[in-house]
């Protein structure tokens, strides 16, 4: 039986997939700022054998809709949002196999910098962290960073190929295996013939360095990616281990899944859709903690979400006016997509009435025998290897997943019973924590290392 | 009676300032990559009262000996190392008074990243955060950024005034204090119209964005800075809260103390000087424990240190060769400095005696009411307000001030029976968590804001 990979979906905010599900009395989102809040969940997950915990970002405001970041702002639509990567050492010191997946925007993150914080990171998790290599999609966040606005997207991807390379070579190049001595008695720590400096000089980017970090148990974390376009997909097959797809009408998502593999081969990737789970001792008791969490759901927070998210101000649109298909190809695509799920004509009100709990993901309700059957038949009609979880009210919806999924998993033999050995790689992918041919990390390891 | 402050200077590396005493078979500092290491340390300096933990930095590697990094890299001479921020949270996970210093260059920080960084760090610490600000010394970490060689020394501080202003208005002026509202009936998180965008043009940066944190328990970090140059003690005057100062001769840091307070007024400033402390229960007992590390620091590694530190190559001089003034105006006002107090003439050799443990620290060794005696007359004569403790044999060494020293320092009531409460800044100055006039930050507070 194939086993389920189980990721609770997360970020360093308020709201992030679920709308105003922070109002609800028993909701505790309102703690994303204290260390407390994330220690409790990181015991909640590796109680329950979750995989990992992956950590969303973005930088920049969502202000599309109604063309300002009021509507964000009021609703604490993702921000404010603090930075997921600090949030990670409270988390590992409290628990031994839980998993990081951390979202980092490679088009602002000087590489010798960012090389040297995932490294320190890999160190102190000792192997347990991921990257969801994201190359970001605002114009708020570009004027951020002093820009006009941000560059193309496929130039993005462009320039971001380029990143990899640099990283790699700061990863799996820099130091090799046989560097590191620790003897005391020679007083010699580190080999010097054993630690060679990048000389990168690119169309993007340009340096000459040693890495700071000395080799890492993973070197290269977990590559994690979420890219959907055609040249989104080819970064993916070419470089992510992992890859999140939204969630959508299973045959839609069963095409991609076979077409991201498809690109990937020979190399095996594991494809995980986003999902939100309300599950209950009884379908009753689930479809009654829906109605009471419902009540809590914003459809103003879920709007300036999707505006963002689309590329299109909602607000300028009657409830029923359908919606037009805007200018650049990502909107036109975006529209074309959500008109063939909505039937012919797509308006605003199809759309709000489409907000079951605060988004545009619908959430699987019911027992845990029932949920563990939608969960299952995804994996076998569409070939995921498993599941990021949103938030509705948290801690008790992850408890639920842990108190009552988890168990009904494992009965049906869908689930593992405790964690394998070894770092994230390993723990996912089984065989060996570095990444190996045909992987293009692989290219850049450093002689005599292995 | 005045109260001693003291702070444990740290950095994630194996060696730091006195190199060589990995090798000693008590030494723990080979496990700087693992987070129970640092977890350790926080409590252990909790237990001692400390004020706070300083985590030096440094982009780079120290390649002026010999023209390469080969001594650097044999010695652990600061590297590898690996990232300071993210020792931080996991420290603060196991103490609730200590505060964190941590070093950031921000020469090749994006500016928005940062800000929200340390905001992320005082919210996760509830206000215990400290920046120590610099502007980088070594073209090692220019080129590592895809420079050919660092701005000038002056232009880093022009630079660097521009980078205070534009991260004082993200901390300060983005969100008042009236924003956030977590208010769970109305359905509002924050009030937009509290929330304002930070535009800045600049001659190095501009940026259009709001702060992607809210307000945190400090806002601005407490400050801290350690130039010594003209130019260096007006950038100290105008924005360190607490400055650092080299150890040397009695008189010399006197003077250097005087005049910071002095270009500082009427604003205060807390001043430490970097000591190392061998402390034992009797005399001898810290003199054999002199003798037993000293077996074990390395001339090499602090030829390294220092070569890097003044950019003198010293290893293209004979030892009793006088060494030259060099080109550069640093180079030229440290040899002066030098020369002065090794009397006539510097040489390698002379240089190397005065590497006692393997810096250019001599360090201050006694029973606690001898190593007290020295603290106390620093603090009469030099007016300092405390110490930087650098490492030698760790934890023992810390573990000896903590048990040792502080009780003695307690007893003469020249140190805190506990802490004080609030933030880091309230611990050091008393008054507001939050800068006040006249100093800069406080000018781009927020409307709405105390």
């Amino acid at each position: 039986m194939r086993e389920i990979r189980l990721n609770a979906f997360d970020m360093a905010c308020v709201g992030h997939i679920q709308q105003g599900l922070w109002t609800h009395p028993r909701d505790h989102s309102v703690e994303y700022n204290t260390l407390e809040h994330w220690i409790r969940l990181a015991r909640t997950l590796e109680r329950g054998s979750f995989d990992g915990v992956f950590l969303a970002d973005v930088l920049g405001i969502y202000d599309v809709y109604g063309g300002n970041a009021d509507a964000a702002i009021r609703g604490a639509v993702q921000v404010p949002l603090l930075d997921p990567a600090l949030l990670v050492p409270a988390m590992a010191a409290v628990t031994e196999h839980l998993g990081f997946g951390i979202t980092c925007n490679l088009a602002y993150e000087p590489p010798y910098l960012f090389a040297r914080r995932i490294s320190t990171l890999d160190h102190l998790t000792r192997g347990r962290i991921g990257w969801n290599v994201v190359t970001g999609y605002l114009d708020s966040a570009a004027r951020a960073m002093g820009l006009d606005r941000q560059m193309a997207h496929d130039d993005r991807y462009d320039m971001a190929d380029e990143y990899m390379e640099l990283v790699y070579k700061l990863w799996e190049g820099s130091w090799s295996d046989a560097a590191v001595r620790r003897d005391r008695e020679a007083g010699i720590f580190a080999d010097p013939a054993e630690v060679r400096r990048v000389r990168h000089e690119g169309r993007q980017y340009r340096l000459d360095a040693m890495h700071l970090a000395e080799p890492s148990p993973q070197r290269t974390p977990v590559l994690f990616q979420a890219g959907a376009s055609d040249r989104g997909r080819r970064f993916a097959a070419t470089h992510a281990e992992c890859v999140f797809v939204n969630g959508g009408a299973m045959a839609q998502v069963a095409a991609l899944v076979r077409d991201l593999r498809e690109r990937a081969a020979p190399r095996p990737i594991q494809v995980l859709v986003g999902a939100t789970v309300i599950v209950g001792r009884t379908e009753q008791e689930a479809r009654d903690k829906l109605e009471d969490y419902r009540r809590h759901a914003s459809v103003e927070g879920a709007l300036a979400h999707a505006s963002a998210s689309l590329g299109i101000d909602f607000s300028r649109y009657a409830p029923d006016e359908p919606i037009q298909a805007g200018e650049t190809e990502a909107i036109r695509s975006n529209v074309e997509a959500q008109r063939r799920a909505a039937g012919s004509v797509w308006t605003r009100r199809r759309m709000e009435e489409s907000f079951v709990l605060g988004s545009r993901q619908p959430p699987i309700v019911g027992s845990a025998a029932q949920v563990a059957d939608i969960l299952m038949r995804w994996v076998a009609e569409a070939d995921v290897d498993g599941f990021n979880l949103s938030r509705t009210v948290v801690p008790e919806c992850l408890e639920d997943v842990v108190d009552l999924l988890v168990p009904e998993l494992q009965r049906r033999g869908a689930f593992k019973q405790g964690y394998a050995p070894g770092t994230y790689r390993e723990k996912l992918f089984g065989g060996d924590a570095r990444l190996r041919p045909p992987h293009p990390a692989a290219l850049f390891r450093a002689r005599n290392s292995s």
